[in-house]
């Protein structure tokens, strides 16, 4: 059995380290076909028992690692990189053979919805990502629909049950997919924006033409999450990341009502196993009562919260995942642990916390950092679960 | 005396509208040399009762207007435009002069402070605000020193005097800053930021250097805020842009400590009159109680957080402004009017609510939906206040 903890002899000298490898290391046995070697991240998100803190990084495959820019080079292009599922497959474990992570993430683009409907996605250089025919009109929003995962979409698919394949039972995989309001931002933006003035104006001016759009999203991202799910995906998450920037009542309107339709629509079990969701809105914060009450099993918070206010607030209902500044991860492994450690204090004792950044990883964090981070979770929290050993 | 309300038949065939005209025109009698002609945003700002809420927009005199564009055309550059308090004087007026906002705002740049303290601002074609000389050692950060208003900066008080007279009593004149942190941030980063990784980097790995930067730049804005007072702004308000990317923790430490210390060196009065401050925390609606208490007399709220609740929160101590999503003012005057009621009913009855956006105006706005909110907000919430006629 592979293991990927670094055991180095000063982490191996600890007590705490030891004994949390050892609960990791424990063969679960489960009702369905795939044995994982280590659930604890999906036993967190559903509030079980758990003998450490589980962690994973948002966007834990990608720039600030030499070894994914060395296959993006060999790919060509990120596109290229995205939709070939041996490409996708080798960087979503490079994180895992370098930090004893306690979840893969799909290597995957946030926009491939679009994409398969037609909308014409490119990166230009140095930007971010742009759409070739943006939503501009009523009509042009009419004639969209929800593309069929198992055509377009397929290689997102095949990528799925590659790298499930690959992982072999070590940690779960999650299959994610942005909300149907994030992605809309995109599809009448056109790409990033400062102020998101198509988009408003959209909602504002037609809203019957933006609830239509919405609801395509919404009927495209259940069924993709799904059909990652049936590919082999454990657990799912979806990503507002611009679900932020909208007023209180347009958020509740234009996001929220479309994430607890997706959520509704979502297989619950695969495998003979539960699949936990969660949501993170960018910004969210104001909202939290409201996002946990969508459906999902986990909230994902950013790093404006203190995380222990956002337990207080609704962690008696749902797991929470966060929070660390991914600025943070700029400094030292000496600052890296000490801020950790404070997020690990503010959530305090229990289950219910699956350690994550605020946000994605930056492409200038540099690597000894994350295995600072990783190290840290799994040798300082074990002191916060009072059953060190899950049944 | 000159009136700048929009006097077309229809509005002045509106019975509120007309009472609030009425209301407005009633000269009052100060203890101080000059007596202001409507002085309802600083009787808002004290929640002290008024006959309609009062309303201004933040950047207000900006590019939306084809006269500010004629103007900066004629300056030559934004940099000249804001250096000349002649040119300054003529923006601000501007928009004024459209419409019957309740307060003029100094027009000025936000980055005044550092440029005066040698960084070199300038302006990239098509950019943002850039400095020559960022500072990104422990060396340049001990160097620096608060400059003397009455040096460097006396072009923003000759502007404040020359806007003040040219005002004539008008509305007050509101003086601005921005907060210790979010001029360090510009200061460290070079220019606007997506990551804001260089002051982080010093917020975690330097702090002695960051909490030494944040006093001198606290010494610097409470002295240049105070100058403004002297030089005739009869309120003064505080925009901390960047506080909102911070953790819960780092804003206390980093951004908070630093807007008590400016707003308790603050001269609480002038003229015989109070002389009201306003704190706005762009993404600070987690933390509007903290803000509350930093000792300012209103807080600016942006378009996430729901009017009510944050005065539920902290209306019982402070007045509140704001907080129109910006991007409603793309759509039309009927969606401006509609959204412009659901804020007003929002804050409900009663003082201490000044109508404002939740940021500031987009270059993108039609004047003609300005036009439509102002006017709004002076016929529908005369309704909200029960003692129509200010004693």
């Amino acid at each position: 059995m592979e293991f990927h903890c670094e055991k180095t002899p000063e982490n191996l000298n600890r007590p705490d380290y030891r004994s949390a490898l050892s609960a990791r290391v424990t063969p679960k046995q489960s009702s369905g076909p795939m044995t994982l070697e280590n659930d604890v991240f999906l036993r967190a998100l559903l509030r079980q028992s758990v003998p450490y803190t589980p962690v994973w990084l948002m966007r834990q495959a990608g720039r600030y690692l030499p070894e994914y820019r060395a296959t993006r080079a060999s790919a060509g292009s990120f596109l290229a990189l995205a939709k070939s599922p041996g490409f996708a497959t080798e960087v979503t474990l490079q994180p895992l053979d370098r930090f004893p992570l306690d979840a893969a993430i799909l290597f995957s683009d946030i926009l491939t919805i679009p994409d398969a409907m037609g909308l014409g996605l490119y990166f230009a250089d140095g930007e971010g990502p742009r759409f070739e025919r943006p939503l501009r009109d009523r009509a042009s929003i009419a004639r969209l629909a929800a593309p069929d995962p198992d055509g377009e979409l397929r290689y997102v698919l095949d990528a799925v049950r590659e790298i499930h394949k690959a992982l072999k039972g070590r940690v779960p995989l999650i299959g994610f997919s942005g909300s149907p309001f994030t992605l809309a931002c995109y599809m009448v933006e056109g790409g990033g924006s400062d102020d998101f003035r198509h988009i408003k104006s959209l909602l504002y001016q037609d809203p019957e033409s933006a609830h239509r759009l919405l609801e395509v999203n919404a009927e495209a991202v259940t069924r993709y999450l799904n059909a990652q799910i049936e590919a082999g995906a454990q657990a799912v998450m979806i990503f507002d990341t611009w679900g932020g920037t909208l007023s209180d009542a347009a958020f509740r309107e234009f996001s929220l009502a479309y994430l607890k339709r997706v959520i509704s629509g979502l297989l619950k079990e695969a495998d003979g196993r539960r699949v936990p969701s969660v949501v993170f809105v960018k910004g969210g914060g104001l909202w939290l009562e409201s996002i946990a009450d969508c459906g999902c099993d986990a909230v994902g918070v950013d790093w404006t919260i203190e995380l222990g206010e956002a337990r207080r607030r609704i962690g008696g209902r749902v797991a929470l995942q966060g929070n660390l500044d991914p600025a943070i991860l700029f400094s030292t492994p000496e600052i890296v642990r000490s801020e950790t450690s404070r997020v690990l204090a503010s959530y305090g004792q229990g289950t219910g916390h699956v350690f994550n950044l605020g946000h994605g990883i930056s492409q200038h964090t540099p690597p000894e950092n994350v295995a600072a981070l990783v190290a840290a979770v799994h040798e300082l929290s074990p002191g916060y679960h009072q059953n060190p050993l899950p049944r």
